[in-house]
């Protein structure tokens, strides 16, 4: 395709199954799991002998037998409720449902609270009949659906669990496998609400009520008697195993040390129709379109590399080892990393770097939306103000991107958590990066990572006429090109600012409520007031008193913040007036500003998790894919580490002073130059 | 009993069932409806050969077949989501699901927009087993449960379809049945969701999203092709039928022409063991209990009437017409109305006129609460403030009531819409009345109309070891002697005079919300939103531009909310000293204050409902059950009668100012002869 491209091999702990059993032993003995079966109209699962079974990657194998309780989404708040109950799951299997936090952290809460194994089921309440019509019917997940996936403990660091912080090279020095703390303690497997129904029409204890239970027809009980008891065994080939990655370097003519890097992997878990194919075609079809440019003797100003990614299911395993090898050059040469992954039918979604939020908006502006005729930016703005007044069902936006929306101004992009390849980039080395796709339609969610994830699912639900993928290849092409062809780095500083701004802003009033809601606590609990409104059918008690959250001193983060707004406006202004400076002053002040993003890196990393250095954007400890911005300080909060947070206060100030004096320090080249 | 009791029989139109076809003709021919099987364990049900099979009462009779439509609950937001996707239910049978407002509403409106019949059917999501195991393991309703009920068009008017406003005696002047507007004219019939799930099994067109869906198995579609046709046939027994209303009384020994009157009515669908029998129970245990106090000599200052109607299901047949008939007694003599109906485990809940607010309090402060051993007054507290902690999830409590809890105030009381025997008293009279009961642990609730409210279900579900009823009997007891026998009517005006104010705040709020809504849809309408933002599987057009809700003089409302408030202080404060005043100015004072709460009826009524007379308190026409309060103002706004709303402004204000200006001359009273 007139690429200089080539494969790069790594050697990495993946472990796959030998042998998965579950049955359920009591009430009555029922063979349970095993391979999806066929769906008729779909001739990719006519034969799924040679697929992988359903399996969680990362699990740690084990063969035990216990009583089962229902966890809900099987998060932090799902404990509570289960404590207010009186129901423990030391020795038992807890059985949790997709949904509400990232699937890894499922087992590794479960076996923190002392469950010796953990099953996570689909219910139809999250991505089947709730709200589609199964497949093949329409996308929605059918009874025999499972989504397999990984349970590393990728919220400590992702890819190669015995190569933290380095690549997975063939002479990497390498942990033991009991070394690794991103694998697993307790066996786990991922099962169909089929299965789940079984094991949950005989549970006991009180009634789950609300929210926390799915759309199975019948009531939901905790369980945790045994009356219910399930055989979980899992047993895996824990070798080594190569992958690859497909590297393709496009050479710049002007700028060849400034590197535009897109990527998408390639690996899926099936068929990988959707996960990863929707993503990686739109990728392929503009590498293709840059060749073809290519043959016509044009070529970039910057370096263009055009990755394609191995192993990103298990673990972000391609990604992660190519930068952790890649360190130090990425470093000096990476302006900008471009991911996507699955794609589908619907609107706009960006998220990044709030620097490069104009940027972004600037080329959303300029695409198609192939059902309406309107820019896709038009379509997300219409989008965000009908939901806002549809009102409730979870669709309305927040004030800002509504205001955004109404005004016609640039739509906010959302801060990165994890999920996909741009973890390693941005979080572990601070380079500026996009992750964009389309989706919200919603047909077709319930394929992920099934075996029902197919060419004949995506052309039906996900994508019909795969017009949303042209889209996309439309919408990142143009953005590659810009950013690759462009005069300066296509940042605008003043909306980094307002965001941190914002941030700081949440973090203040996460503290005021979280203080305001301890001393509620105390007050109810000094009143009896839990144990007068507890109901007969299903007494709860007092939830615990954790203390008062303390007054924190925010003052050196405000202040940054400040600063930062301030030398941004500055920056902005001056960057707007750069066409007038001579050409090494400009030279200069792009060497400054290239690498800005990197400042917001501490080296010693997040509490507990080194490997993540970024102190604006990480995934949530407990959120997993969410993003948790400012995330020292706020997870310091949430997870009443108050010291942490005081530490964090500092530290993030600091990288927020580094970055502004950044601009500070391009802004006076610009004057000391001006003509 | 020790109790003057008589019966009173009036002559009702009282359709009954004669024959009921309910039939799937395509897809496939399947036979539905019928009575509802015998529950193991239930003894009660092992025979319902004799049972009332289910029906809705006033329902039109007819034979129609016709395709289906799904149209959630029926509600007028409903048929809005149907025109958005261009469905149409002219022609067609509508199926609605019970909850979301009064059961009455569902064939009126459905009738309203064209339809030719009117399915309603128990989905498991609202009072199945989404919170409850289904009856016998739970008390929840289980898939072959029907709610019987009454469809008459009772916020037109209640009672006897044929009298409206006069008792129907034997000699009353009767309407045709033709003439009566509250028989309803299309045929409808309540079903199962074992039934209901055969018939939307087969339903095509788009799918039903969010909360319109309910809880059964599958996607829910809104339907409307052929390819689901029903036919349903039902043929009624019109005669003209006895009701017999048992009245007690207890002459009073000092004031026996101040009348308190305390009803409960004795007709139930079937076994009737908790509706009405779980509040009639507490009604006999109060009457036995005066009469034995009767039996040693004691002797109420003021009257007390013992009332159990008959007829209530139908249509508050026994309670209106009785009220009709008395009803110039009435004004001249009762004090107060104090109503119970179905009763269960859980918190108190007392709606009623708010200058009795403080009266119901301070005896609900004073009777135990048999869980908890506390009174049930701060058992209520305890509820409300664990339900604000816990935070969403539908018991988030309003902020007065909140506040209340917390400070340990008095408990805010609701106000009275309908369903019930209060109806004539309050909105036709303007008898100050309460409606006292116990409920909301909520283990019960899918019994109700069915066959299957049983002692049984009561003993094992709603009251186990019938403790709530004897605590609903020492209330309603303590509310009963406390007001036959205090000194003076137990009234608090501030109390009133403050809840008054809350509603024309949010009257104002109403419109101003609304019109700024209006504003929205105009501008999303202009700028093609709904178009931009309208989904491929599920495409829907811009809602109708109603105009904008134009800026409504409230100034004389405020004004009259302002003089009522300065009123009613000085009235209590003067009341507080009443003691000291000599005995033939208290007598005056009373009998000036005796009848105040009549003061809030416009013999006009409402808009288009001229029976319903009180201005402050009404069943909303689109609630049914629930209570819009300054019904003509807030109803004139919410439907858009904008000149309705203008007119009741001045309405309302005046009855508000006729009821300050009796508490100013109270005031007078007690300033002329003060020593």
């Amino acid at each position: 395709m007139g690429w200089d491209a080539h494969i790069e091999t790594f050697s990495v702990l993946y472990p796959t199954p030998i042998s998965t059993v579950l049955e359920l032993v009591a009430p009555s003995r029922i063979a349970l799991g095993g391979q999806e079966p066929a769906v008729p109209g779909d001739p990719s699962t006519a034969d799924l002998s040679g697929a992988l079974p359903p399996y969680v990657a990362y699990q740690g194998d084990g063969d035990v037998t216990a009583a089962v309780v229902y966890v809900d989404y099987g998060m932090p708040e799902d404990y509570d409720a289960l404590a207010a109950r009186g129901i423990d799951v030391r020795g038992k299997i807890v059985l949790a449902r997709y949904g509400g936090g990232w699937r890894g952290l499922k087992p590794k809460l479960a076996q923190e609270h002392g469950a010796v194994g953990c099953l996570i089921y689909s219910d139809p309440a999250d991505d089947g009949y709730a709200d589609r019509d199964p497949y093949p019917r329409g996308g929605g997940r059918p009874a025999a659906g499972v989504q397999r996936g990984s349970v590393q403990d990728m919220i400590t660091y992702p890819g190669d669990p015995l190569t933290p912080g380095v690549g997975a090279t063939a002479d990497a020095k390498r942990l033991t496998r009991a070394q690794a703390t991103t694998i697993l303690k307790i066996p786990a497997l991922p099962i169909s609400y089929a299965d789940a129904q079984k094991i949950m029409a005989g549970l006991e204890g009180p009634v789950v009520h609300g929210r926390a239970r799915g759309a199975l027809p019948f009531a939901y009980h905790w369980g945790g008697t045994d009356a219910v008891r399930v055989h979980l065994a899992v047993k895996s080939d824990w070798s080594m195993k190569p992958i690859y990655d497909v590297i393709a370097t496009m050479r710049g003519k002007t700028l060849p040390d400034e590197w535009i890097v897109r990527g998408n992997h390639h690996d899926g878990w099936v068929f990988g129709a959707a996960d990863p194919l929707t993503g990686q075609v739109a990728l392929m079809s503009e590498a293709k379109a840059l060749g073809e440019l290519a043959r016509t003797g044009w070529r970039p100003d910057r370096t263009i590399i055009y990755a394609s990614w191995d192993g990103e299911e298990p673990g972000l395993l391609g990604s992660t080892e190519w930068v952790e090898t890649h360190a130090d050059e990425l470093a000096r040469h990476a302006v900008l990393y471009v991911n996507t992954d699955e794609n589908g039918r619907g609107f706009l979604g960006a998220e990044g770097s709030h620097d490069l939020q104009h940027f972004v908006n600037a080329a959303a502006r300029d695409v198609t939306d192939p059902q309406t005729g309107m820019s896709v930016l038009d379509r997300l703005r219409a989008e965000t103000r009908a939901g806002a007044y549809v009102g409730a069902g979870g669709r309305a936006p927040e004030v800002a991107v509504l205001e955004a929306a109404r005004a016609g101004d640039d739509m906010p992009v959302g801060a990165l958590g994890s999920g996909s390849d741009y973890s390693a980039f941005l979080q572990h080395l601070g380079i500026a990066s996009l992750n964009l796709g389309f989706g919200g339609e919603g047909a077709g969610a319930g394929s992920y990572h099934s075996a029902y994830d197919t060419f004949t699912h995506v052309t039906r639900f996900d994508d019909p006429g795969l017009v949303y993928g042209a889209a996309l290849s439309k919408l990142v092409g143009r953005i590659v090109l810009r950013a690759a062809d462009g005069e300066r780095v296509p940042a605008r500083y003043g909306d980094f600012a307002v965001t941190v701004s914002r941030y700081v802003a949440e973090v203040k009033k996460l503290a005021v409520d979280q203080r305001d809601k301890d001393r509620q606590l105390g007050d109810l609990r000094r009143d009896g007031v839990f144990k007068l409104a507890s109901l007969a059918e299903d007494p709860t008690v007092a939830p615990e008193d954790k203390g008062v959250t303390p007054l924190l001193d925010t003052l050196a983060l405000e202040d940054a913040a400040d600063r930062l707004t301030r030398s941004a406006r500055a920056a902005d202004a001056a960057l707007e007036r750069a066409a007038t400076l001579p050409p090494a002053t400009r030279a200069a002040v792009e060497a400054d500003l290239r690498s800005i993003d990197q400042l917001l890196l501490d080296p010693a990393g997040l509490p507990g998790r080194p490997w993540y250095r970024n102190l604006i954007y990480a995934p949530g400890t407990l959120t997993g894919y969410g993003a948790k911005t400012l995330p020292g300080i706020r997870e310091g909060i949430e997870q009443r580490r108050f010291a942490d947070a005081a530490t964090y206060v500092a530290r993030t100030a600091a990288v927020l002073n580094a970055y502004a004096a950044r601009l500070d320090a391009a802004v006076a080249l610009t004057k000391a130059t001006a003509p």
